[in-house]
């Protein structure tokens, strides 16, 4: 994360930077006189967000040497009386106070990979006050099958005929390579064949280190057409509620017409949501795509089932091993 | 160059498999009945195409695992009388005869960045009966200082007002990324900013390995316009011509008017040329920049000159080290 190209992606992905400048605006009763801790502060744009929003403190806190310059710019904008940059883990450092108000980009692509969640539990639990402020505050993977027959025909059916020439032995390496790990790229709304599912709504305020040792789900969804299924699209959307509002929160129990009565519900709230829903604007995260090494073809109204399971990899905590199942 | 997805993507490149499909037909004749050696062939689609066209005996050398797929697609094509794939080193491989023909699509970035050349250099010095053809036969390297704002601005001085926020502290951070490996992007022929320089003029049938061991020029070029110069762009392009044929070389003495007669006279003649130029259709090989830390503005005919020196990495001889000087 010291690399520079990372930051400057991040920061220009508007529906992210926007997502949070606003939340801090919606809660900004909330912060102004409060003290603040920015868990992976990176450049520090947050914790200025933050102190600009009236925050009487601000611990900008991360392990990366980003630190350095997130330093400088707090001097260069005249909140070195406000913002505290801390070069270190959030899990080592030692602040004098407690914090009002958790803030944190710590999601990953479909949410959980490489994400700094266990960080923000951990600030969550030594260093939040009673009744303070996490943004965000809640969390929700969504899946859903889909179907992608440009990207299939591009990569697999394409060896069939090569200017002419039967390329077709290649046709299982091109499986293999489309199938063997998850694929980050922007599907559209036109690609998920059903409702999502929920594989995990997070709500940040109660949510523990131990359940995200293993997260599993069994769904059952209809396929809205006849198509292929080439795969299973995961993508999330994170909430910026209060400590004291009351979420409709989703579970893998959620019906989609719970899912739809939610999304229209926040449309006439006072709430900040940021998506990386397909059918939304793209974003940095884009959508992460399990692909099948064949399709399945499903008609109309067929009803696809089967589980998920999701679990850090012990190797590397910080990569997730996915259990798929589908019938 | 087993991963499945390289030669996907070097065959999608419509531009580069069709100037080798057309440099086969152009010299079919010569092709007829001849022994053909396909140097790194991967999928051995150039060996499919040498056979079409009539060739009695193709040798298909590749040291990679795909060798093992290009000999299921000579079989499922029913050309395994005529294309026999081995696999292994050119160096190291033994064929029962001496070759008339050597194809191979060598280039890599820049043209020399993990080029094959040198393995082609030796299939033609231990392989290449007297008289016989080698496609590509010439490369040229082309070099000219480049101007690019928008790539500048979009990445540099957007750090200085980041959502208000004064951010130049990254600017240090920002330059030193941009600049200190060479950037493998698309830019077009409105970027370029005096007559291009040729770096090197390569006669596939005389170049010789001694010779790639360093290869340096000095420059002299004017700017066709007052703008601020970012960096120099680099890029080549190959012809495909006969043993006989007489080419009108380019070399580093070359001025504006020999590369335009000579880009003139091509038009008109019967060869085929595939070039990675701005202003040409853009291809895999995209250009190659070389970005200066800060920009140096320059005025209409202003005389740009220095020299630019390759040189193969001693650690690793695919990688290069270039030095550019630059007044």
């Amino acid at each position: 994360y010291s690399h520079i190209g990372i930051h400057e992606s991040m920061i220009k992905d508007r529906v992210r930077t926007d997502a949070y400048r606003e939340a801090i605006m919606l809660h900004q009763k909330f912060i102004e006189g409060k003290v603040v801790m920015d868990v992976g502060c990176g450049t520090g744009i947050l914790s200025v967000f933050c102190a600009r929003a009236g925050a009487k403190r601000v611990y900008a806190v991360d392990a990366s040497e980003i630190a350095t310059q997130a330093s400088e710019i707090v001097k260069a904008n005249n909140l070195a009386d406000k913002i505290v940059v801390i070069h270190g883990r959030v899990e080592d450092v030692d602040v004098e106070e407690k914090v009002d108000v958790i803030i944190s980009e710590w999601m990953g692509y479909m949410l959980l990979y490489e994400s700094m969640l266990p960080s923000v539990l951990f600030a969550r639990d030594k260093w939040l006050k009673p009744g303070g402020l996490i943004l965000p505050s809640h969390a929700t993977l969504f899946m859903a099958p889909i179907t992608n027959s440009d990207r299939y025909e591009g990569s697999v059916d394409f060896w069939c005929d090569v200017y002419g020439i039967n390329m077709s032995a290649l046709v299982p390496l091109a499986k293999k390579f489309a199938s063997e790990e998850p694929s980050i790229e922007i599907v559209g709304g036109e690609n998920v064949i059903s409702w999502p599912f929920v594989v995990k709504h997070i709500d940040c305020y109660t949510f523990t280190v131990e359940e995200f040792k293993s997260i599993t789900t069994t769904y059952k969804v209809s396929s809205m057409m006849l198509a292929p299924i080439h795969g299973f699209g995961l993508w999330f959307e994170v909430e910026f509620n209060g400590p004291a509002e009351s979420c409709s929160n989703l579970s893998s129990d959620s019906s989609p017409l719970d899912i739809i009565q939610k999304k229209r519900r926040r449309a006439s709230d006072s709430t900040v949501v940021l998506s990386t829903a397909p059918e939304d604007e793209p974003t940095h995260w884009h959508q992460t795509i399990l692909y099948f090494p064949d399709p399945i073809g499903v008609t109309q109204d067929q009803i696809i089932e089967g589980s998920v399971t999701i679990t850090p990899s012990e190797e590397n905590p910080r990569c997730l091993n996915i259990h798929l199942e589908c019938s």
